[in-house]
């Protein structure tokens, strides 16, 4: 009954070389309709086994339509990102290993592992190799842990007693951070009304004098500020929160500080993007995303932590069924709410041995410099502007036609534009708002983005802008 | 400078390939020390890339003695687990893939094959298919996303306002409930010491009298109760919670009832174990883990609910930048506080096409027979006793020599014992605690185990009581 392992294999090698060959040529974005697939599924599951030639045929005719291709080089939207051969080809390893590390004892070499290439990943970026480090599955999860572990702190034994009679406890981010911030404190039961944001100023950067003002505000009329989190490298625009000064606001206020620096982080992998994590060394907690842009696959976030105990102290638990009689080692089931885990670290492993510090560093600077070109180029055109600097490797702008200078008229103008843009199939943009603004969102983070397809991004854009008429 | 595509999955396929014929051969158990691996790896990142033969050899040479091996015939601890075939092939597709499924329209085919294999899964086990599903990562984040939909059912509103000042919830679970329940109850700032562990019976299944007299005397207290959590498959001793007693006490004092079936859940799928699912239709709902016993590689576990609407109350949040445009799409961000998830439902998917629903029948029932063969040497033997019933694949059991009748030198005899038979690498069991006796856990779940395995288990058992003496 159980197929070949090498048959099935081979068949699944044969598919991904070919699709990954083929992918530049297919619509970026699924052209399906809701309900699509599943119209074409059974309703119900087979009785029977079918022969491996039926589900590979399957993934040609009922999968690929209905994928949106992160792997398109002409996938510019949200992040960008690259799941590369070698991430890949550790994954199946992984797989295929099927180890559940929830106990050092269960896969020595899964727990191990994990804490050296975090520590590689954290030196790769400046950052102490020293840190504690542990892979989750998002940075929403490496949030929800760190705030978790920084609300233990504050009220020590809130994992026994709860949060029923407690002080009010109060948490600080800008009004730029993502939303996984306010949906941490939703699941920590703190409330997203003691989501204190913090306004940004022009550039888009938490102001950490508001932030001291909003702290001391909120001792006054009796709430308990416990933590922060700065961003490095905002959803939106990018932007750079002011990491040294806001970790002297937490210094002098006691706070946990937390860096969500999901996306950015990995651009110091090249020196000269190491100025973007200055002040991370003195947080509490920090994470940054490989799966986002440092060419893994999902799922690998990688959080940090100077405060291992901390962790220890708000999520370890152990039934007697799971304890262990090895002394002196990491139990990783201890740091997190989860009790399983995947061999995640073996993809992040296998992308440093491949490229090498230096080979990661070429990519995310041949990423940036294209994004600064694209903007370059919206910046010498009369009909587009940019809506906030380019740090890194994403571009936020908008059509701004002469003329047109009706915010709520330029907003339908880009979304139509957009549109347009993403109904050709061969590029894909995000949006997103900033101060009030409709923007169109360009971020490069795919390896086989190059220049020409920057350049069919800006013919598209500009071509269909031409279409929509005003200009 | 990026490595080939086909040339790299091939190494990684004759890795695998070759692996898996081997894993029978491998000590079972890793025999490595704390550090070993650690010691072995250069403290910091690589600067240049090295070639793929390179990182493949360190496969064998770091990590394959630094891996327990779930895959081992002889694993049987915990619960024991299979990664078949083609939930690798498909794993391997789906990191290829490498999509990113936090709206509709960021992967269609992932969100609707998520939902369609779902309700496969729940059709096989005799369940409403009807329910809303989705995968998370562990049955750790299961129970807590259900939970945490159960809070804001009972409180609206606390997502927002938090739960200071908010009436003390209380959770109900059985004494043999999984220490996930407790997780979640810390990490949703309710507090361990709101969850109340119901007294189990004999054969260790929740009292449901006395579940319902600990809800009327909490509540005469002054404590609001709010949900319970019954267990199918007790994570020790794999009991069966009275369900349809359990649902009705839930409906008289309207609480959230979550089941939690990680591990037996997926018995249904042989209709001959339908029974241990009754009153589970009654669920508001319902975890089960085709990663635990339906063959699928970790991670999988997915999360039934007839209330999607609550999870939406409880974790929806769409800033600007995931807003969408599309009509009448689940986006799955809207039920979870992960916003970011990989394309699981594709192993899964491939699992039951490739062996149909009588083909994974048959594996469960071959498993259940070989535990239940198992038990019966153990019942048949002077020196052995079962300490529970063996209703699904886990056998728990003790050495009894005769005239060693002080319990504290049983558990010490029988944790001599298990260090005995671990140590020869070529079974592995678990242990676990049954009303205060230490107990050996033998639990069948590795589609490669068969009775020859079960035999060499009970060799090295009795072998090893042997040497050990008192017999």
């Amino acid at each position: 009954m159980n197929p070949d392992w090498e048959e099935l294999l081979q068949l699944a090698t044969q598919w991904v070389a070919k699709y990954r060959s083929q992918v530049g040529s297919l619509p970026v974005l699924a052209q399906v309709q809701p309900g699509w697939l599943t119209a074409q599924l059974p309703a119900a599951p087979p009785a029977e086994g079918e022969p491996p030639e039926a589900w590979f045929a399957d993934l040609d005719r009922l999968i690929l339509p209905a994928v949106t291709h992160w792997n398109h080089p002409g996938f510019l939207g949200y992040f960008g990102i690259t799941g590369s051969p070698p991430g890949v080809a550790a994954d199946l390893v992984s797989s295929a290993l099927n180890v559940n590390g929830m106990l050092w004892k269960t896969c020595p070499a899964l727990t191990e592992l994990e804490q050296v290439v975090l520590s590689w990943y954290a030196q790769a970026l400046g950052l102490p190799g020293s840190w504690f480090g542990m892979i989750t599955d998002t940075a929403s999860t490496s949030t929800l842990l760190a705030l978790g572990a920084a609300r233990e702190r504050a009220l020590p034994g809130t994992r026994d007693r709860g949060l029923q009679g407690a002080p009010r406890l109060r948490l600080y981010c800008s009004q730029e951070a993502h939303s996984s911030v306010d949906k941490a404190a939703m699941v920590l039961g703190l409330g997203r009304d003691n989501v204190v944001r913090v306004p940004a100023d022009a550039q888009f950067r938490m102001q950490p004098e508001l932030l001291a003002a909003a702290v001391h505000r909120d001792r006054q009329e009796g709430y308990l500020p416990f933590a922060v989190v700065a961003t490095v490298g905002t959803t939106s625009s990018t932007s750079v929160d002011p990491v040294p000064e806001i970790a002297e606001v937490c210094r002098e206020n006691r706070l946990w500080l937390h860096v969500d620096a999901a996306y950015a982080g990995s651009a110091a992998v090249a020196p000269e993007f190491r100025w973007a994590l200055a002040g991370c060394e003195l947080a509490d907690s920090f994470v940054a995303n490989p799966h986002k842009w440092l060419f893994t696959p999902i799922d690998c976030s990688c959080l940090f932590t100077a405060q291992p105990e901390a962790f220890r102290q708000a999520y370890s638990l152990v039934p007697t069924y799971l304890t262990t009689d090895v002394a002196g080692a990491v139990d990783l089931m201890d740091y997190s709410f989860q009790l399983g885990r995947r061999f995640r670290a073996l993809k992040l492993w296998f992308v440093f041995r491949a490229y090498g510090t230096k080979g990661l560093a070429e990519i995310i600077r041949k990423h940036v410099a294209l994004a600064q070109e694209f903007a370059g180029w919206l910046e010498a055109s009369k009909d587009f502007e940019l809506l906030a600097p380019v740090p890194f490797s994403v571009v936020n702008f908008r059509w701004h036609p002469q003329g047109l200078d009706d915010e709520k008229a330029l907003a339908e103008a880009n979304q139509r534009l957009l549109h347009a843009v993403n109904a050709s199939g061969r590029v894909f943009l995000s949006h997103t708002t900033l101060k009030g603004r409709f923007a169109l969102h360009l971020a490069v983070g795919n390896m086989e983005t190059d220049r020409k397809t920057v350049e069919k991004a800006w013919w598209e854009i500009t071509n269909a802008a031409q279409t929509l008429g005003f200009s």
